[in-house]
């Protein structure tokens, strides 16, 4: 399944590497309103599920008009859409549910930014899904729309692979918890709480590259922990972008008071609330380490390079004046033509002397190097 | 045509190398509402469109007289003003509009930071509009501004040569949408809108540079990298300069009520409001990434450098010894002047032992700076 | 002790070093107010104390039934239940004291971000207890909760190991200060009380060791200091991230009124908030001053990298001269085939002559660096 | 004229380079409204300008004394004090324009940060001009302090020499605009608007300065490049401090109501509050430049560094191992005393064998090099 | 004087620096509005006096119980506490006074974060007051607490070693100013006036810091010039601690109307008001600087490091190549063993040939560097 999606990602876009920092724009001057199709998008498949707190019923790939007639009941009935990839369909939804034209622009044209819109008779949230890629490295954005009715929900998602609703679907079926006795207030609540949860995976994901980072930062520095973490930071930041407007988002709706939105569901979305803070919470706080990883990789870098100059630097200068001695006695000049050119040559002791004064220069300038410190550690492979 | 304004602003202003950061001021205590003119400005060119639901005229090149006639019909008439290098023209339409003398010093004396001002009978609009260099490196800024009257807009553009307002003069020349049906707010709104969009694209250039950087500073980062990020840098911090101002003055126009605008367009703004938010949001996005580049790029001039050091620290410290002991060997000391003078070299085994000793050092110190792990490969060269 | 939740708390979680940046949720899509035990929690045990002005009964690991006839009492009951071990217990106590599903689950599900939540009887209020590891290395963060109610207050700890209560325990069971003679808000008040205290002997150890690491930073740089530096950075953030919430919250609870708490109390929760206030601004202070010795770290080591290059340089520069001028009286070029062949080595000063130049050159480098301060002592090893 | 200040300004403080940073104190536990004269500055110069629509006078050097006859009619009195190096003078001022002790303190007191002080009769508003030095290299701050009153306007400025408000004194002499028309107000407006008019072309010095160092810092940065960014953003930091708390200052004066403020003049000043935000804007602009240019000095500095160890290292690695094997041959084992030693001395291809295995190593080498890309140039020198 | 307090606070915290990040609490659990007194605490020395406009009474070395008798008379009394050091005295001064055990908590635990707590019938002010060293590098803090009542000022000295206090004492005994005609209210400005001016001095010995700093790290950056940042920074990161609560004091005094203080009043603490507002100005500017200074220190050690291994490099790089062939020429390859071995040697004009060589090598390399632009001096050591 999750193939199927990086495939079509790759069609549409075959010059990005992800889809996180995606936005949709519609050309300068085009009428409010107008519908663009994006060129890979799915065809649109609609489920529709009409309960009441008795019974329930479930209905398979059904057309928009099916779907005004589950509306004319007084059930509260969940349209599901999956997949964008058919303006016609969106066009008779809009006239169905009566929906602004700008709203079902919003919609169709993901990924928006994530935000809230009061209609006369209903509320449009659109929110950015996170989902885990396979590898738990990194994952991927997908818009969900979700808008709320008199006696309907009607939930519009970009892709149909992956479908984070089914617990919720479950819980309608085997009449689980109270969602039966509820609103479709709350089937929005429910639906959106595992959205939100969604992200923590994610986090924790995160959570433990920054640790395995701490140790590799501190243990073996390189490029490729460079990488990872410069790719930590951008995807944070990316998550960062998907969840902050949904913080402000909740936050209108328990703020201000909207008749579709009972005091009791507003309890929950105050939970809700609650969640997306902490997540944003975790996600500064991991941008924080990962920032300071950075720091702690380039001291760790220059530190390395202390150690390399260092070795460098005792060997030069211990055999460098030593080469010069024995350059000097390698010297030619003619102890024949005078009695100074280079009688130590002669010596009966000349030879032994020599490698007493090498021995004597080598332990001064290792004794200098032991008096400043060179030669202490610097840096210790193992942290704890 | 592009060509037309790059040659006038270069006359303009030789010693700059771009209009983003440009900025007008007048004489330190010069008359307020003194009207001074830039030197290359293109001389204005007005056109005037009148319409109603049912028919629409077209003017083209009519004097600021001529539009007063327009203004007195019932009619809606949109008065394009492209150009800003006449006074004359200024000063009379200032008195046909009735405009305050200091709405039309900001007028002509672009570029002003973006801004709405209230008056009794109209609401001004001053922004900048983005154009992108037909190179696809970075952009232009021109000012907009747009006045709002009870029967008219008033648009009047820094040059003639970019017409982003084409699409908008279409669809009201063939009556698509609704925009024959609404009064000037929403005639405004669809201005403003197409200025909006225009900086979507340049955004997009940008986050392809941004890709493109992203891989050149892990592969082969150079000083010409380095300026390139720099300069997306810095033009995305124009852009937010450009961007930031024209978020609050939508906003004003949202919160406070005004009688000129229709509760029906504000919600049209309010989608105007969501993309500036947007524009915002991934400016800021980008200029993170930039920032986060730039520490990688240091950090990969590090690592290189940390390379190069080891190279040359490990063949001086392989070769320094060697060539002490190849040098002891080469002294002169006169054999038969003492048994201890450099008997060795006349040892049956000296030579083959002299290249024992030699192997020996070598592979000790290979050994040695293998197990420090110098010939770890730190620089990866292919990321993914 | 410590010892019991240091094992315990390795068991959790096999991977993570510490505790600081756990946070609790529950799987996408499951049904709000869902408890889950975490694998090796503490069972809960429940004490129960009872007391009026007058007198006061205390009761040991009482059962959840227990506390329902000293709720019916109009004494005030202080429930304290440490452990989260057992969800039918904690099912029971939302039952007796008709909790909000969503309450219990914050309870249990350890640790949320700290809040005030009001609902119609009581208030509940979740923070985060700091505990000094007994190595005055870091801390750990446990949950506690507290629900104020009307004759009652509720408390949850989540390990039964560390008992920051006892003092206040004490205070009520001989009647010190005035703690028997106030409500259920003076007690909770004294709960919290005692753990915003708890987080000052912390950061006092903080601050020591910040005063350490300046000192070692300036004397003695090595990679072991930069990861002392990051652990602090880190650590403090952990802590910033527990007590930030709580300002909020105690603020909430300052600014609106609620029957629940007195004016009196009022007046000692201002004093708690001037604490937490003191405490966000001291983390605050060690966090500018941790990064500020980032920066001193790095630049630490840049002198010491100049102060090696400087020796290497100096030696390099003098005797790589001196060494060619050895090597060129070491040629074997033949004075014999011509006056013009190195008749140096034939001179009578010739050897004399090369010792003079060699010093000459040796003198006139070393005045050279002196004269461009290569011989100025950068690093000072004394600060003070 | 400016020399005489930059004399009288190295006077006042000889230790300091510039007064961007100055700010004026009293004495611990001195009585409110002490007057101290700094010591050099200059005396006092009173020029009063008495105008109404249809006719002018103006006094050149009057005294105090004088001015309250002026002050009497119902003309316009605008009084023009500059110099602050007499007590008597403005303690005289003080009491016949019925100032405030702690208001002529500020006045005389110079600098104090920029405030508005709404008094019973008069509003008090404390701001600093800027002048641009000769050099075009930073710029000098001078207090201006403007009181306005029912019937008059007391402007106090620091010095004598630079006279900003030349050309609203000519508006006033030639009745040009509607200045002779309005109220003080509408004077106080004009002065304010001349000092603000000031700092404009002082950014555009900056402006250029920046495009400069743009240069300078990609092309050759050296020791200069880095004091001279310093040094902007230096003044940039000053600039900012002077002209940030202005705009408070003016929209202190737009909300709130006073009544010696018309409706009128309001609009004027919502147009100086909008060229301050742009003075503020440009300013910060500026600083994040400047501070970007710091961020490629370092790189730039790190990339020359790259570029000479890598010609150090490619020498180094080529010819020492080149040197060990000449330093072999040049060995003295006896190849009398066995065949082992050194045969290849006698070889009779011995030396061109030598020269191609030494061209072969070099070869070798250098390909190895080119490999890696460090015949790559990095450090491209053009820019454009 | 000041030696006293050193040598007292040095055995009241020997592991400390100096005291401007330390802190008061108490036990974990401990009853609220337990006094602690800390152990080398002065013993309290209590000073009255009582003034109305016609006279005053001074009282030197007065008991709790003295300044009851004070109290009940209608003059105006200020009753100052020198030392902490008798819990008695302080329970006994609570008692008469009838302050708050809370409030009597905050004076006695000092230091507490600087804040304002009103109660019924007095209004307590803590703040911090900066004493700068003898040796002006760097200052102590010691809390002052100011408690306004009907017809008393009560405040509290840590120490009775600096007394800020004496001008204002000086000004009720010869009644200078208007001091003795106001309430106590005035008298608290007063006194709070004395504190805030006493940070002037101190600041302005950063700004004097700052400039010297400027110029060390220009011309000759070393390890003490960093210290001297560092602890600079530090230092004003203490000022800012101390004075930014101040400012939120003053400003609740200010924007809540408090009986106890006159509108009059209001006017001259509006004046500490802007004073306060400018100490945090000038310390968050002197940071700025200060932060700005360290990047130039890192640029200039950098710089320095450039110009050592530019001569490193431009020497070995000359000499290595030379010395090759000089090595070369003394090899003894046997040119009797083959026409090939080194006919150079015998050559005629082989010695003089070789010269020219190695001339010409460096020569070429000279001009090789000079062309890459080497010997441009990049660190010129002049400013100005």
């Amino acid at each position: 399944m999750l193939k199927d999606f990086e495939r079509r990602f790759r069609h549409k876009s075959n010059k990005q590497k992800d889809n996180l920092f995606d936005y949709s724009y519609h050309k300068s001057g085009s009428i409010p309103g107008t519908l663009r199709i994006p060129p890979h998008a799915t065809t649109p498949k609609i489920d529709v599920i009409d309960y009441t707190e008795e019974k329930v019923t479930c209905h398979h790939q059904v057309t928009p008009q099916d779907c005004l007639k589950y509306l004319q009941t007084p059930t509260i009935s969940w349209v599901d859409v999956a997949g964008l990839g058919d303006a016609e369909i969106f066009q008779a939804l809009g006239t169905f549910f009566e929906l602004h034209p700008l709203l079902l622009e919003d919609i169709v044209n993901a990924p928006q930014r994530p935000k809230l819109v009061n209609y006369v008779d209903c509320i449009a949230i659109i929110i950015q899904m996170a989902i885990a890629k396979p590898s738990r490295e990194g994952f991927w954005l997908e818009q969900v729309s979700i808008i709320i009715g008199k006696n309907y929900v009607l939930s519009v998602q970009e892709e149909a692979d992956f479908d984070c609703f089914a617990p919720v679907r479950d819980r309608i079926l085997h009449n689980q918890g109270i969602i039966r006795q509820q609103k479709p207030d709350y089937l929005a609540y429910a639906l959106w709480d595992a959205i939100i949860d969604g992200y923590f995976p994610i986090l924790e994901d995160y959570g433990e590259q920054i640790e395995w980072l701490e140790d590799e930062v501190m243990l073996n520095p390189t490029d490729v922990t460079l990488q990872k973490i410069y790719q930590v930071r951008r995807e944070l930041l990316a998550l960062r972008r998907a969840i902050w407007p949904q913080r402000d988002t909740i936050n209108h709706l328990l703020r201000d008071r909207y008749p579709l939105i009972s005091d009791d569901v507003r309890l929950y979305l105050r939970d809700c609330y609650d969640r997306t803070v902490q997540i944003i919470d975790i996600t500064e706080t991991y941008r924080e380490l990962a920032s300071g990883l950075m720091d702690v990789y380039l001291s760790a870098v220059s530190n390395k390079m202390n150690e390399i100059m260092k070795v460098l630097a005792v060997i030069s200068t211990i055999f460098i004046p030593l080469t010069f001695i024995v350059g000097v006695y390698g010297m030619n000049f003619n102890p024949a033509a005078s009695p100074w050119n280079m009688p130590e040559l002669n010596w009966y002791w000349g030879y032994p002397v020599f490698w007493g004064l090498t021995l004597l220069i080598a332990v001064g300038l290792v004794y200098f190097f032991w008096r400043r410190g060179w030669f202490q550690n610097t840096t210790t492979p193992r942290r704890r």
